[in-house]
Order: C-alpha cells, then sequence, then structure tokens
C-alpha cells in the first residue's frame, strides 16, 4: 500500500467512526477515557521498554540533552498521564450544550448546538505524553483523531497509541477513532493535510519551518501553535520589587517554553533604578543578557543588541532589554517585533493598564503578572491541546471547546417564507 | 505599479488603518456609518449612470436575466443599501465586550475581550449591494476591509467604494479602512490570498471552482460561503398539509438561493398519499420533477433521476425526489450527497426530531419549518457577511460576532509561576 492509500484509508475510517462518536452518551466516552488511563497502567513495563528504544536511538543520534529529557517516560510520568486522562473524564462533556435559543417574531425557536469538529489531525514533537493528551481530550469532545508524533518518539507513541486504541475499542468506541501514522515520512504528513473533505482540521505544534511548509501545503483548515516572542514592559510607574519578581519568573522559571519572556522593554524614567539589580539578578541565575545603547549606558557590562535579538524566541537564558521612551514606544515595537502570544505590562497606572489591555493585539495580555501563565491549566480550562497564535476559531489556550464547532438548529411548527 | 505591488501596497495601509480602527469608539464609528448612507442618497445619480454602464456591458456580453437582474441597481435598491447601513449602525457593537471574566485560585482574574480580526478580505460577485453590506460590517466590527467584487459589477462597485470611503474618511476614519481592489484581473485575487501576515481572513463567496482554486492557493485563512444542496425529508408521520407547505416554499418561492430546496426526501409509508398531490402542485408552479424508481411508481409521468441528479444544486425550479424506507436511510442519503448548508425534516415523532436534529451534520437543521430561513436577518444577526458553510470559526449565517476574535486578559497584581 502507498502511503497516500495508507493516509486515505486511516482517515476514511476515522471519518466513519466520527459519525458515532458524535453520538456517544458522556457516559460511554467517560468510562472509555478511564479504561485509557488504567490500560497505561497496565502496560506501564512495555511502555517504558518501548520508550527505551527511543532514548537509545536518540543518543545514537546525538540529540540534545533538553530533547532527550522531553523524550524520556519514567514511571512517574506515566503515571500523569493516565491523571491527565482521568482529570479530562472529569470536565464537563461540551457536546449538545445549546446555546442563546430565542424565538423569532414568526414563532420560530433558534439556537446553537455545540457539536464536534469531526476528525483532527494532529501534529506534534518529541513529547510522547501529548499522544495520551490529545487523544483524551479529541475524545472526549467526540472527536476522531489522526495522531502524528516526532519521529524520536515513534516507538513510544506506537505503544501507546496501541494501548489507548484497544482500551477505547474493547470499551464499545468504534474502530478508526483513534489513529496514529506509524510512518515517520515526512510525505505522510503532506498526504494528510491534503484530505479536505475527509479531515476537518490540522492543529500543528512544531518549528516555524514546521509550519511554514505545511501551512502552505494544506487544504484542510490548520489550527498552529506557533512561537512565542514574549515581552514584558516595565512602565516608569511600576512597583520596582513585583517588576523585578515578574520579570524574573517569565524568564528564568522555565526557558525553554513558548510563554517565557524573551525581551525586556523599560521605560526611560525607570531605567536607572531597577535596571542595575534587575540585571544582576538576571546574571546571577545564568542569563545572558543583550541590551540596547541605553540598557548599556546604565549597565555597560553586557552584549549588545542587534536588530536580530528583538525578534527572537531565544527558548533558552538568554534575553534582550530595550529602554523606550514612552507606552506608545512600546506597543509599537511589541507589534513590530512581536508574535502575538502573550505580552505583560508592569504599572501601577489605571491608565496604561487599560490602553496596554485594550491596544496590544496578541492571544493573552496581562496586567502584573508573568507572562508564564499562559496554559490551558493555569487558564482553568482543565486541559489543552495546544497555544494557538492564530485569529481564526481559537486563540490562546485551547481546550475542549476550541475542538468543537456549533449548527444552528431551528424549531417549528410549519413556518414557511413569505 | 504591477498587480503584485498594488495590492501588497493596499493591503499594507489596510493594515495600518485596521490599528486605529480597532480602538476607535462606536460612536465614531456609529456616525461614519450613518454618513455613509447619506452619501449613497447624496451621489445617488452617479450611482445608477455608473450602474447603467454595467449593464449595458452585461447585455453587450449576452449575460442571463438573473444576473442582469441581480447587478441592476434603481432608487429603491440605493435606497435600501442605504438603509441596510443604518441599520449596522443600530447593531450594538461587539467590540470590547468581555465574556466568562473569572477569578483563579491564585488571584488572577482571567476574562475574554472580544476584539476585530483586523483585516478582512471579501471575494464576492454579481449584486453591488454587497458592496455596501460588507463595508458597513467590516468596519462597525472595527476591521479594515478590502472589496473584490466582480468583474461585471466593476463600475458600480467603483462608485459605491468611493462614495463609502470619502464619507468615512471625511467623519475621522483613517485612510485605508475601506478600499476596492478596482483590477478585475483573476491575478489580483491571486495575489490577496498570498499576503498571509497582512490579511486575516478572506471571506469567499462564490462558486464552486472559484472556491477550489482559491481555497488552495490560499495562504490567508478562508471562509467560504460554499453551495446548498438542501434537503427536506418528510417522515412517514408528518401532516401532510404541513409538509406540503414547507415542500413547496422551500423549492418554489425563491429557487436561485442557496437555502432552496433541491431534494426532497419521502418515507415510504407516506408516499402513495403524499407525492401525488405535491408533485402536482409542484408542476403546477413551474417545477421540473425526477425522480427515483419508487417516486415515479407512483407518479410516473415525471423524469428519473440520476445518481448526478442527488448532488445537484439546481439553483432553478428542478427537484430531485426519493422514496427511503426509514429515517436511517434519510439521514445517510443527506450525508452522503448534501453540502452539510440547511436540511429539514417533517414530522410529529418527538423521538426522530430529537435524532434529526442530534445526527445531521449541517450548519442548519430545521424540524417543521422551511429551509428558506437560513439567513442573517431571518435567525436574527440583524445582517449577514454571508452563509458559511465550514466548521471552523464561523458557521451558518455570519453576522458582526463572526467578524470578531478575542484576547485573552488577565489582571494580576504581582502573580508569578511556581
Amino acid at each position: 500500500m502507498s502511503i497516500k492509500d495508507d493516509i486515505i484509508s486511516m482517515a476514511t475510517q476515522a471519518r466513519q467512526a466520527s459519525r458515532k462518536l458524535a453520538n456517544l452518551s458522556s457516559m460511554v466516552k467517560n468510562d472509555a477515557i478511564l479504561s485509557m488511563a488504567e490500560a497505561l497502567l497496565d502496560n506501564l513495563e512495555q511502555i517504558l521498554e518501548e520508550n527505551r528504544k527511543d532514548l537509545d536511538n536518540a543518543k545514537e543520534r546525538g540529540l540534545s540533552a533538553a530533547l532527550v529529557d522531553r523524550l524520556a517516560l519514567n514511571e512517574k510520568r506515566v503515571m500523569a498521564m493516565a491523571a491527565g486522562l482521568r482529570d479530562i473524564a472529569a470536565l464537563p462533556d461540551p457536546i449538545g450544550e445549546i446555546g442563546s435559543m430565542c424565538r423569532r417574531p414568526n414563532g420560530l425557536q433558534i439556537g446553537k448546538m455545540r457539536v464536534p469538529l469531526g476528525v483532527i489531525g494532529i501534529i506534534y514533537e518529541a513529547r510522547p505524553n501529548v499522544t495520551a493528551d490529545a487523544a483524551g481530550l479529541c475524545f472526549k469532545s467526540g472527536n476522531a483523531v489522526i495522531l502524528r508524533g516526532g519521529s524520536e518518539a515513534i516507538n513510544s507513541n506506537k505503544i501507546i497509541a496501541s494501548t489507548l486504541d484497544n482500551a477505547a475499542t474493547s470499551a464499545g468506541v468504534p474502530q478508526g477513532s483513534i489513529s496514529l501514522i506509524k510512518n515517520t515520512d515526512r510525505q505522510a504528513v503532506r498526504e494528510l493535510v491534503k484530505l479536505n473533505g475527509l479531515v476537518d482540521v490540522i492543529i500543528l505544534r512544531g518549528g516555524k519551518s514546521l509550519i511554514e511548509t505545511i501551512g502552505t501545503e494544506s487544504s484542510v483548515p490548520i489550527i498552529s501553535h506557533g512561537a512565542g516572542n514574549c515581552h514584558v514592559f516595565v512602565d516608569k510607574d511600576a512597583a520596582v520589587s513585583m517588576a523585578m519578581r515578574i520579570v524574573f519568573n517569565a524568564k528564568v522559571q522555565r526557558p525553554g517554553v513558548c510563554n517565557a519572556m524573551e525581551s525586556l522593554l523599560v521605560h526611560k524614567d525607570i531605567a536607572m533604578e531597577f535596571l542595575p539589580e534587575m540585571i544582576g539578578q538576571l546574571k546571577g541565575a545564568g542569563v545572558e543578557v543583550r541590551g540596547c545603547t541605553e540598557t548599556r549606558g546604565i549597565v555597560p557590562d553586557i552584549l549588545e543588541a542587534t536588530e536580530e535579538d528583538w525578534g527572537k524566541e531565544y527558548l533558552d537564558l538568554i534575553l534582550s532589554i530595550k529602554v523606550v521612551s514612552s507606552l506608545d514606544e512600546a506597543i509599537e515595537h511589541i507589534h513590530k517585533y512581536g508574535s502575538s502570544h502573550s505580552e505583560a505590562i508592569v504599572t501601577s497606572s489605571y491608565a496604561n493598564s487599560a490602553r496596554f489591555l485594550q491596544e496590544i493585539d496578541a492571544a493573552a495580555v496581562y496586567v502584573n503578572a508573568s507572562t508564564r501563565f499562559t496554559d490551558g491549566g493555569e487558564f482553568g480550562l482543565g486541559a489543552e491541546m495546544g497555544i494557538s497564535t492564530q485569529k481564526l476559531h481559537a486563540r490562546g489556550p485551547m481546550g475542549l471547546c476550541e475542538l468543537t464547532t456549533t449548527k444552528f438548529i431551528i424549531l417549528g411548527n410549519g413556518q414557511i417564507r413569505e
């Protein structure tokens, strides 16, 4: 069977399954998700064994320690995957909810019913726990899912997906509800994103080049989990100790993730008071600081930030710093170089907080808090499928609701249009 | 200037305007929309004169009477355009609305603020009134708009767009908020849909071939207003007189539009009682009826429906009829041949109405009413930008809300992530 035929056959089966999935009761879905959680624990040894193969391959291929860490499973991590599934089972079922039902002058009752999207393809990288999270979320929201993890995690993903699939089908879920593309060739993704009509949406988690290539080739609508070049702007009347706490947290607490701060903007009137101690703290935590001319005028002992730095997502202990002369300049800079992910202001000014909230165009806009909170769990969504950096359909952390659509339902008693 | 440079420069100006538009007060927007309405009436003579050029060209090019009718403006139609704009001014402003604000355990307040999409491109066909509707709706929802009407209406669209643009800019709206692509070459559309980053969404109203070609080429997300192969299913225990009224209305009242019925499904147990009189009525209204074998067994004097008929959007006084043996078969048929636009059941069964509402996957699902109601005005949205036949972002008639997105806003007092 060619890759193409293989993918088409998988998507066709997923499409058929999706019709049945859309009509499953919450009780059946929740029972299946709990069985999936249990099966992961039952298969713990096998999962760790397959994961060891991936780890051996990774070491042979010389992958970075960070990547190997993301790839690695242990008993605790598998238990966390199972716990994640149980959390998903406990969430309210979004499907079937009927909103804003109203009666029109002619007596028609018109409302919107929440329904699954249908078939969701998800393309992701190293972390094998995404396989379980994505399967659980898609399934709970009544969707069939086609999983495509990174080649470095293929053995782990195979055993996790087959464990979940077996548990689900034993619990009465239609065959084809959860599938994994086992072919690690990029061609498989190329075929998948052409299947408009069979696949309803592709969720794309990955690097910039993957998003650009697939985005151009896809005829299926895409929701991409893109880069985060996040800023904190310290306004002139910010409380200095709060600003220091937030900046330190946004940069240092977990630098390798998309909601970490990459660039710090400081109002010129507070720069002299704020920067020396802040930069000292950051350097103490191992951060490489790159500053604009004004910043280096205050703290000379740092590298120079180039034009390229302003647009960069380091995902590392590196920070660029720019002194700005106004809120307007800060907003302008963020719109010019930012990636519309998470942006924060630290201020004690009511007017400036309101302007920042209103004018900054990003998925998450903060006043006096760390950008690190942009996350489905932290936002109270229960679990997340990724963070959308686009504007259509979903923006910011995506929970169950973002995996659904609506249909209008119209209840009449014989109405015709005059 | 090349077509490409021209379109890029237009989109860049629109992008700049969109930043300012997003922050205009409702009062300024409404005043501008009322000025736009007034300007249309002030320029009535000029608009009709330019429209006559389009009508002359249409006659020369031998366009159909139906197309010429859709193209034609007169005093009444221009007044209706102005009234449409006044209606839009009277609608509540969706921008700035803050929903589901809640307090997290750590004290963060998190909610979603409704904001404009940014720059909206709309590609549409003959009717010049769409120019005014689209400009009014995009502008009210804080978006810059790039209009691309059909070549047959170019003179009308030019004068309408420049009238609206002049009125808006005189009312203090930023330059570039409303632009019309004057080049009628298809190449202009090709360039527009490549401008991901400058244009946030393309709304595509047009034939299947346009949607397919542009859909494949576009790097900008698309919302398409696609075809409507709509069905009415007459269940075995339907009230016969109600079923006849609904079927007649869905087919005959305005056959050339997307929410008209194209195919009738009739339960076998009611076919004998229902079909002879129904077909008689339809024929009396000039409808050409094409039936399946069972239908022709009951009413022999009609054409035979072929496989091709089931998938066809006639947009004309033609109807295909199929006798089915169950609700399941009806649902199966609709999913196989339908276009997920508007689907209706006529029934007196509570269980069957519930199953139809639940199981049919379409933008609008009706019980005991004509499919002809699928329309923004009829659904109470005030006005509409088209009817989305896709699932992502918007489904069904699109009003002001569907031209917006949201951003998370997070209000803290120094929270950091542990």
